[in-house]
Protein backbone atom coordinates (compact mmCIF):
# COMPACT_ATOMS: atom_id res chain seq x y z
CA UNK A 1 0.00 0.00 0.00
CA UNK A 2 2.56 2.52 0.63
CA UNK A 3 4.75 1.99 -2.72
CA UNK A 4 1.31 2.23 -4.18
CA UNK A 5 1.27 6.07 -1.99
CA UNK A 6 4.49 6.93 -3.45
CA UNK A 7 3.98 5.84 -7.29
CA UNK A 8 0.67 8.47 -7.41
CA UNK A 9 2.63 11.47 -5.78
CA UNK A 10 5.37 10.68 -8.63
CA UNK A 11 2.67 10.82 -11.43
CA UNK A 12 0.74 13.90 -10.17
CA UNK A 13 4.56 15.77 -10.25
CA UNK A 14 4.59 14.55 -14.20
CA UNK A 15 1.06 15.97 -14.87
CA UNK A 16 2.58 19.73 -14.56
CA UNK A 17 5.13 18.67 -17.18
CA UNK A 18 3.73 21.31 -19.85
CA UNK A 19 4.05 24.83 -19.28
CA UNK A 20 3.22 26.33 -22.41
CA UNK A 21 4.33 29.61 -21.00
CA UNK A 22 8.18 29.41 -20.83
CA UNK A 23 10.23 29.26 -23.61
CA UNK A 24 12.72 27.18 -21.15
CA UNK A 25 12.75 24.05 -18.97
CA UNK A 26 15.13 23.03 -16.43
CA UNK A 27 16.00 19.56 -17.68
CA UNK A 28 17.63 21.37 -20.67
CA UNK A 29 14.92 22.04 -23.06
CA UNK A 30 14.30 24.59 -24.84
CA UNK A 31 11.04 25.07 -26.19
CA UNK A 32 11.44 27.52 -30.04
CA UNK A 33 8.24 29.56 -29.16
CA UNK A 34 6.58 33.29 -31.02
CA UNK A 35 10.07 35.29 -29.81
CA UNK A 36 12.73 36.20 -32.18
CA UNK A 37 14.95 32.89 -33.12
CA UNK A 38 18.24 35.04 -31.48
CA UNK A 39 16.49 34.65 -28.28
CA UNK A 40 16.60 30.55 -28.73
CA UNK A 41 20.22 30.86 -29.76
CA UNK A 42 20.68 32.79 -26.54
CA UNK A 43 18.80 30.35 -24.22
CA UNK A 44 20.56 26.76 -26.04
CA UNK A 45 23.97 28.51 -25.83
CA UNK A 46 23.68 29.79 -22.34
CA UNK A 47 22.65 26.08 -21.44
CA UNK A 48 25.69 24.79 -22.45
CA UNK A 49 27.82 27.11 -20.28
CA UNK A 50 26.22 26.49 -17.32
CA UNK A 51 27.01 23.10 -17.92
CA UNK A 52 24.71 21.13 -19.96
CA UNK A 53 26.47 18.40 -22.13
CA UNK A 54 23.15 18.21 -24.54
CA UNK A 55 20.62 20.85 -24.99
CA UNK A 56 17.41 19.73 -26.40
CA UNK A 57 15.10 22.00 -28.74
CA UNK A 58 11.47 21.28 -29.45
CA UNK A 59 8.56 23.07 -31.83
CA UNK A 60 5.76 22.25 -32.43
CA UNK A 61 3.47 23.54 -36.11
CA UNK A 62 5.05 26.16 -38.12
CA UNK A 63 7.57 26.81 -35.09
CA UNK A 64 9.71 23.37 -36.52
CA UNK A 65 11.32 25.68 -39.11
CA UNK A 66 12.18 28.30 -36.68
CA UNK A 67 14.14 25.24 -34.58
CA UNK A 68 16.29 24.17 -37.04
CA UNK A 69 17.23 27.16 -37.66
CA UNK A 70 17.95 27.69 -34.10
CA UNK A 71 20.29 24.62 -33.83
CA UNK A 72 21.85 25.81 -37.12
CA UNK A 73 22.81 28.74 -35.80
CA UNK A 74 24.08 27.41 -32.69
CA UNK A 75 26.39 24.89 -34.44
CA UNK A 76 27.73 26.98 -37.46
CA UNK A 77 28.02 30.46 -35.49
CA UNK A 78 28.37 29.82 -31.95
CA UNK A 79 29.59 26.41 -31.20
CA UNK A 80 31.30 24.40 -34.20
CA UNK A 81 32.47 21.88 -32.22
CA UNK A 82 29.45 20.62 -31.43
CA UNK A 83 27.26 17.83 -33.02
CA UNK A 84 23.92 17.13 -33.70
CA UNK A 85 22.43 14.26 -32.43
CA UNK A 86 18.96 12.21 -32.39
CA UNK A 87 16.10 14.43 -34.46
CA UNK A 88 13.18 12.96 -33.44
CA UNK A 89 9.49 13.79 -35.39
CA UNK A 90 6.30 13.23 -33.75
CA UNK A 91 2.44 14.56 -34.09
CA UNK A 92 0.93 15.58 -31.22
CA UNK A 93 -3.13 15.90 -30.43
CA UNK A 94 -3.93 19.49 -29.01
CA UNK A 95 -7.37 20.16 -27.52
CA UNK A 96 -8.23 23.62 -28.27
CA UNK A 97 -10.55 25.92 -25.89
CA UNK A 98 -13.99 25.16 -27.57
CA UNK A 99 -13.15 21.20 -27.10
CA UNK A 100 -12.03 20.17 -30.88
CA UNK A 101 -8.86 18.80 -31.07
CA UNK A 102 -6.24 19.20 -33.84
CA UNK A 103 -3.43 16.97 -34.64
CA UNK A 104 -0.03 18.93 -35.06
CA UNK A 105 3.62 18.05 -36.06
CA UNK A 106 6.27 18.36 -33.45
CA UNK A 107 10.33 18.16 -33.94
CA UNK A 108 12.90 17.23 -31.21
CA UNK A 109 16.54 18.28 -31.99
CA UNK A 110 19.60 17.46 -29.71
CA UNK A 111 22.68 19.15 -30.18
CA UNK A 112 25.66 18.18 -27.75
CA UNK A 113 29.09 19.97 -26.85
CA UNK B 1 46.50 22.16 -67.51
CA UNK B 2 44.31 20.56 -68.65
CA UNK B 3 43.38 18.57 -65.57
CA UNK B 4 41.83 22.08 -64.61
CA UNK B 5 39.77 22.69 -67.61
CA UNK B 6 38.35 19.40 -66.80
CA UNK B 7 37.66 20.81 -63.19
CA UNK B 8 35.59 23.53 -64.71
CA UNK B 9 33.03 21.47 -66.41
CA UNK B 10 32.42 19.91 -63.24
CA UNK B 11 31.88 23.06 -61.56
CA UNK B 12 29.49 24.26 -63.79
CA UNK B 13 27.18 21.10 -63.82
CA UNK B 14 26.99 21.34 -59.99
CA UNK B 15 25.30 24.93 -60.93
CA UNK B 16 22.63 23.92 -62.64
CA UNK B 17 21.57 21.34 -59.79
CA UNK B 18 18.89 23.45 -58.09
CA UNK B 19 15.56 23.72 -59.86
CA UNK B 20 13.45 25.44 -57.42
CA UNK B 21 10.21 25.24 -59.89
CA UNK B 22 8.94 21.03 -60.02
CA UNK B 23 8.18 19.74 -56.40
CA UNK B 24 9.77 16.22 -57.75
CA UNK B 25 12.60 14.84 -59.16
CA UNK B 26 13.40 11.80 -60.58
CA UNK B 27 15.59 9.99 -57.95
CA UNK B 28 12.77 9.28 -55.18
CA UNK B 29 12.94 12.57 -53.81
CA UNK B 30 10.13 15.01 -52.94
CA UNK B 31 10.82 18.47 -52.56
CA UNK B 32 8.16 21.03 -50.43
CA UNK B 33 6.98 23.91 -52.40
CA UNK B 34 3.95 25.90 -51.87
CA UNK B 35 1.13 23.84 -52.80
CA UNK B 36 -1.09 22.14 -50.27
CA UNK B 37 0.49 19.82 -47.80
CA UNK B 38 -1.80 16.78 -49.40
CA UNK B 39 -0.27 17.24 -52.76
CA UNK B 40 3.06 16.08 -51.53
CA UNK B 41 1.70 13.04 -49.49
CA UNK B 42 0.32 12.30 -52.45
CA UNK B 43 3.59 12.40 -54.02
CA UNK B 44 4.96 10.65 -52.06
CA UNK B 45 2.99 7.82 -51.96
CA UNK B 46 2.73 7.75 -55.34
CA UNK B 47 6.67 7.20 -55.17
CA UNK B 48 5.89 4.22 -53.02
CA UNK B 49 3.54 2.74 -55.43
CA UNK B 50 5.68 3.13 -58.29
CA UNK B 51 8.01 0.40 -56.42
CA UNK B 52 10.58 3.16 -54.11
CA UNK B 53 11.60 1.41 -51.08
CA UNK B 54 12.97 4.81 -50.02
CA UNK B 55 11.42 8.11 -50.23
CA UNK B 56 13.41 11.64 -49.12
CA UNK B 57 11.39 14.53 -48.61
CA UNK B 58 13.27 17.54 -48.93
CA UNK B 59 12.42 21.27 -47.84
CA UNK B 60 13.89 24.68 -47.30
CA UNK B 61 13.08 27.84 -45.09
CA UNK B 62 9.83 28.08 -43.84
CA UNK B 63 8.53 25.25 -45.52
CA UNK B 64 10.32 22.49 -43.19
CA UNK B 65 7.47 22.33 -41.26
CA UNK B 66 5.69 21.76 -44.13
CA UNK B 67 7.65 18.52 -44.84
CA UNK B 68 7.20 17.35 -41.19
CA UNK B 69 3.42 17.76 -41.50
CA UNK B 70 4.31 15.59 -44.96
CA UNK B 71 6.18 12.94 -43.49
CA UNK B 72 3.30 12.68 -40.64
CA UNK B 73 0.70 12.57 -42.61
CA UNK B 74 1.77 9.41 -44.60
CA UNK B 75 3.17 7.62 -41.80
CA UNK B 76 -0.29 7.89 -39.93
CA UNK B 77 -2.74 7.65 -42.49
CA UNK B 78 -1.19 5.91 -45.14
CA UNK B 79 1.16 4.15 -44.61
CA UNK B 80 1.86 2.93 -41.09
CA UNK B 81 4.03 0.08 -41.15
CA UNK B 82 6.99 3.12 -43.06
CA UNK B 83 9.54 3.74 -40.87
CA UNK B 84 11.60 7.46 -40.38
CA UNK B 85 14.93 6.70 -41.97
CA UNK B 86 17.65 9.93 -40.86
CA UNK B 87 17.01 12.89 -40.76
CA UNK B 88 19.49 15.52 -41.90
CA UNK B 89 19.59 19.52 -41.36
CA UNK B 90 21.70 21.69 -43.22
CA UNK B 91 22.45 25.40 -43.98
CA UNK B 92 22.21 26.52 -47.82
CA UNK B 93 23.66 29.65 -49.35
CA UNK B 94 20.82 30.89 -52.08
CA UNK B 95 22.23 33.90 -54.02
CA UNK B 96 19.20 36.46 -54.68
CA UNK B 97 18.93 38.11 -57.88
CA UNK B 98 20.63 41.48 -56.25
CA UNK B 99 23.31 39.19 -55.70
CA UNK B 100 23.03 39.60 -51.85
CA UNK B 101 23.61 36.13 -50.01
CA UNK B 102 20.89 34.72 -47.67
CA UNK B 103 21.67 31.57 -45.56
CA UNK B 104 18.67 29.39 -45.05
CA UNK B 105 18.19 26.13 -43.39
CA UNK B 106 16.96 22.95 -44.93
CA UNK B 107 15.71 19.30 -43.54
CA UNK B 108 16.11 15.96 -45.36
CA UNK B 109 13.98 13.53 -44.47
CA UNK B 110 13.95 9.51 -45.68
CA UNK B 111 10.70 7.21 -45.43
CA UNK B 112 11.25 3.61 -45.58
CA UNK B 113 8.31 1.27 -46.63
Amino acid sequence: MEEQKTEEIHKSDEVQEHKPSGSRRDDNTVFIGKKGTMGYVLAVVTQFNNGAEEVCVKARGKLISRAVDVVEIVRHRFMPEAKIGAINISTEELTSEDGSKNKVSSIELKIQK
